[in-house]
C-alpha cells in the first residue's frame, strides 16, 4: 500500500468510490458455524443454519473431537441481536513446506519440495458486524494467508538468528553483526508473518465482498504455537488471558475509537477531507450544542494526552469523529472496533463517508514463551470474543478456571466443558460466581488452550 | 496548528520556505550558564563565558544557595565537542494567579487578581544542538509558558473534578457525570497544561531564533511539583528516574529516531514529498548496495513491529530516513532525537529537506503521587541529560546514590554532591562504580530532587 494509493482510494479527486455494492457476481458466502462443531450433540438441528429464536444452546464440540493441543470450545449466539451468530472459529494444524533453493547456478530458482517442514498450531476467533461474511471469509482464509507468508520465509526462521538475505548469501562479511545489533530474532519474522497475513487476508475480503455483494467485517483475534512459542495477534476488541495458578496475564489488549484516539484524531487531522465537514475531530466529555458556544469547555485533540479547555465554536457542535463512553464509543458513530478486516465498503448512514480509512487490519502481537515457562498442570490461555469480557474480568475468568480444573483432571473433555461453564457465567444463571450478576446479550465463544498438553493433543480441521 | 498550515508550510506548492536564516533583526541570544550558578566557587574565572579547553570542570551552585526544595544541580561541559556547553538548567518557583470571575452580571470579564493563589516548584534541563540558543531560550521562557497555560485553567484545577465548563455554570445537569464518565482527573489538566507550554515555547523559539538570524534546538525534561504530585514532561532523549531505597522507577522514556520509528515512516508514507526523492522510508539492518540489488533482505515498513523480507529494488539503495543503532541513530542523517523545541530551519545537509515536520515538540508527561509514596528519608529524583545515561545505568546510578546519601546526611549540599559525584563517576575517575569505566565526552547536567525536604527547602530563582 502506499500513499499515492490512499490519496486514490479515500480522497476527494481520486476516482469516485461506488458509495453501494456493485451488482453480484459471485454467489454470496453461504452461512455455517465452525467446520469441528459438526456432528456435536446440542446442536444437531441447527448444525448450519441461523438460530431459532426460542432456543439458545451453549455449543460445543462433539465429546472425542479432539481439537489442536486437546483444546475446548464453546459458543453462543446473541439475544436475538442478528438473525445469524456472527462470531465464528478456526483451528488446526498449520504445516509449513520448506522452499529449497536449487544450486548456485539457478539460485533464482525456488525448487518447492512440497514435504512438511515446520508444523504449528493455529487458534483464531473473529467476531463479525453488519453481517457474518467477513467473519467467514476470515475463517476460511486467514490461515492461509499466515501459512504463505511463513513458507516464504521459512529459510529465515530455522537458523538460530535470522540472515541478512533470505538466501543465505553473505553480501557484506559483517552482516550477521548488524542483525545482531539490531536485535533481530526469528520471532521477529513469526510477527512479521502474521502482521503481512492479517493484511493480505483484509485485501482477499474486500474482494471476495464486492464480487459476491455482500458486506461487513470483523475482528481477528488469533494464537498459533509455533517453535516453543506461542504468538497471540489481536486486531480488534477479542481478548486473550494466560491463567496460571499464580498469575493472569493479559496476552493482547483490544483496539477501539477510545484506546487508538489518537491515532484517528491525527489522521483526521492530516487528512480532513475525510471527514466532510460532517464531524468534528475534537473530543468533548459530551456532544456539544448551542447553549455552549462561546463558552470554555474541556476537549482532547490528537497530540494530547491530557485535557484542555477551549472556547466553542460553531464547528465544535458537529458530531464527533469519536462519540461515547465505553463499550459505547463508536467511531463516525458506526463502528464499536477500530482494527479488524473487512468493512471496505463501510459507509456513515446516508453519506458518503468511509470508514475504512480510519481502521487498520494489522494486528499487534505478543509472545509468549512457553518453553520458558516452566508449566503446571493446569496453565491454559482463555481466547474470547468480547461478549465474554463485557461481563466477566480477567481475575473472574481465572478464579472460574481454577475452581473448575481440579476437580475434572480425568475428563478429557474438559476443556470444553470448561469453555462452557465460562459462558454459563455470563447468562445470570450463576449469578453468584460473575458477583453483580450482569448478562451478556452478545455472540460469545470461547477456547481454552491447555499450554500443557501440547504434546498430548491430536490435532483436526 | 491545522493540517492545512502543515501543507502550506512543508509541502511542495506551498510559499517557500526561506532556504537559509534571513537577516537578523534582532541581537542574538546571548550566552549563559543557569543563573543559580553565578557565584559559584568553582566556576568564578568562566561564569558565564564559554569553556577553556584547559580545564573542565564539574561545577555546581554556590553553597548557601539553595534551590527548591534544597534541590542538588552540578554540569561539566563537553570534551571540546563544541565551544559552548549547549546543555541549559533552570529551577524556581511556580507562582500561579487567580483569575477570578466577575459577578452574574459581567460574567464574560474577568477580573485579574494579581494576587499568587497556587505555588509549585519547577526543574528542567535543555540538551541543546546545533548551537546554544535554543536551549537558552527555553530555559529562559518555557516557565512562563507553563505559568500562563496554568493561570487559563487554574479555576479548573482547584475542584475535586475539572468542571465541564471552565465558569463552573452547568449548561447540562449531567455535566460533572460526563466528566466523570471519562475519568478526567485535575492532573489531567496540567498534562494538557505542559502540553501546550512545550508547543508555545517552540512557536516562541521559532520566532526568536528567526528574528535574531540564529538555529539550532533542544531537548526538554521538566519535572513540576503541583498539589502533592510530581510531573515530569519529556521530549527528547534526557531522563528522570525515581530512586527509593528498594525501588528504581523510571519517570520518562526517550524519544530517538529509533524509538519513534513507525511514527516517522508513517508520516514519510503520508507525506513522501518530504523525502524529496533522496531518502527511503524502509528500515533495513545496515544501508544497502549495488550488490544487494535483487536479493530478498530483511525490512520494517511504517505498520510492522516484526520484520519480513522483500526483494531489493534500485529505490532502497537510498539512504534510509533513519539510519544507524543506538546512540548512533540519526534522522535524516542528521538529528539523533525526535522530539524537542526549535529547530524550526534544520535542514539535510546541502538539501532543502527539512527536519521540522518529523519532529514533535509534545512532551510525554507522567505523573508521580508523592503524597502516597510514604516517604523515605532518601528518596529523590535524578534528572539528568543523556551523557549520563550513556555511560550509566538507572541500577548503576540508584547504587551510587544509596552509596552516598547515608554517609551525608548533616551536610546542606549533600545534593549538589551526590550531582557532582554523579558525573564524576562518567569522567572515569571512579572507573570501578561504572564498573566497564566508561567515560562520558558529552555536556552532562544532572538534578537531584529530594522528596522528602519539599517542606524544608526555599526557593530561588
Amino acid at each position: 500500500m502506499s500513499a499515492g494509493w490512499f490519496r486514490r482510494r479515500f480522497l476527494p479527486g481520486g476516482p469516485l468510490p461506488a458509495p453501494r455494492p456493485p451488482r453480484p457476481r459471485t454467489s454470496p458466502v453461504p452461512y455455517r458455524r465452525p467446520r469441528f462443531l459438526r456432528g456435536s450433540g446440542s446442536c444437531s438441528s441447527t448444525a448450519d443454519s441461523p438460530r431459532r429464536p426460542e432456543a439458545r444452546p451453549v455449543r460445543c464440540p462433539a465429546r472425542g473431537r479432539a481439537l489442536p493441543w486437546n483444546a475446548g470450545y464453546a459458543e453462543i449466539i446473541n439475544a436475538e441481536k442478528s438473525e445469524f451468530n456472527e462470531d465464528q472459529a478456526a483451528c488446526g494444524k498449520l504445516c509449513i513446506r520448506r522452499c529449497e533453493f536449487g544450486t548456485e547456478e539457478d539460485q533464482e530458482w525456488l525448487t518447492l519440495c512440497p514435504e512438511e517442514f515446520l508444523t504449528g498450531h493455529y487458534w483464531a476467533l473473529f467476531d463479525g458486524h453488519g453481517g457474518p461474511a467477513a467473519a467467514i471469509l476470515a475463517a476460511n482464509t486467514l490461515h492461509s494467508c499466515l501459512r504463505q507468508q511463513l513458507e516464504a520465509i521459512v529459510e529465515g526462521m530455522v537458523t538460530t538468528q535470522p540472515p541478512m538475505h533470505l538466501s543465505g548469501r553473505c553480501v557484506c562479511p559483517s552482516d550477521p553483526q548488524f542483525v545482531e545489533e539490531k536485535g533481530i530474532r526469528t520471532e521477529d519474522l513469526v510477527i512479521g508473518a502474521l502482521e503481512s497475513a492479517f493484511q493480505e487476508c483484509d485485501e482477499v475480503i474486500g474482494r471476495e465482498l464486492e464480487a459476491s455483494g455482500q458486506v461487513g467485517g470483523c475482528t481477528a483475534l488469533v494464537a498459533v504455537s509455533l517453535q516453543g512459542k506461542l504468538y497471540v495477534a489481536n486486531a480488534g476488541d477479542s481478548r486473550a488471558i494466560l491463567v496460571r495458578r499464580d498469575e493472569v496475564r493479559p496476552l493482547s489488549s483490544e483496539f477501539t475509537p477510545e484506546t487508538e484516539r489518537q491515532r484517528i484524531q491525527q489522521l483526521a487531522f492530516v487528512y480532513p477531507e475525510l471527514l466532510a465537514g460532517e464531524f468534528t475531530r475534537l473530543e468533548f466529555p459530551r456532544r456539544l450544542k448551542g447553549d455552549d458556544l462561546g463558552q470554555k469547555v474541556l476537549f482532547r485533540d490528537h497530540h494530547m494526552s491530557g485535557w484542555s479547555y477551549k472556547c466553542v465554536e460553531k464547528s465544535d457542535l458537529k458530531y464527533p469523529l469519536i462519540h461515547g463512553q465505553g463499550r459505547q464509543a463508536r467511531l463516525l458513530g458506526t463502528l464499536a472496533v477500530s482494527r479488524g478486516l473487512g468493512d471496505h465498503q463501510l459507509r456513515v448512514l446516508d453519506t458518503d463517508i468511509q470508514l475504512k480509512p480510519f481502521l487498520l487490519s494489522v494486528p499487534q502481537v505478543t509472545v509468549l514463551d512457553v518453553d520458558q515457562l516452566e508449566l503446571q498442570e493446569e496453565d491454559v490461555v482463555i481466547m474470547a470474543t468480547d461478549g465474554l469480557w463485557d461481563v466477566l474480568s480477567n481475575e473472574q475468568v481465572a478464579r472460574l478456571v481454577r475452581s473448575f480444573l481440579p476437580g475434572n483432571r480425568e475428563d478429557p473433555h474438559r476443556f470444553s466443558e470448561l469453555a462452557q461453564m465460562l459462558i454459563h457465567s455470563t447468562q445470570g444463571k450463576d449469578g453468584s460466581l460473575t458477583g453483580e450478576g450482569q448478562v451478556s446479550y452478545d455472540d460469545i465463544s470461547v477456547f481454552v488452550i491447555p499450554l500443557n498438553s501440547q504434546h498430548q493433543g491430536s490435532s483436526s480441521h
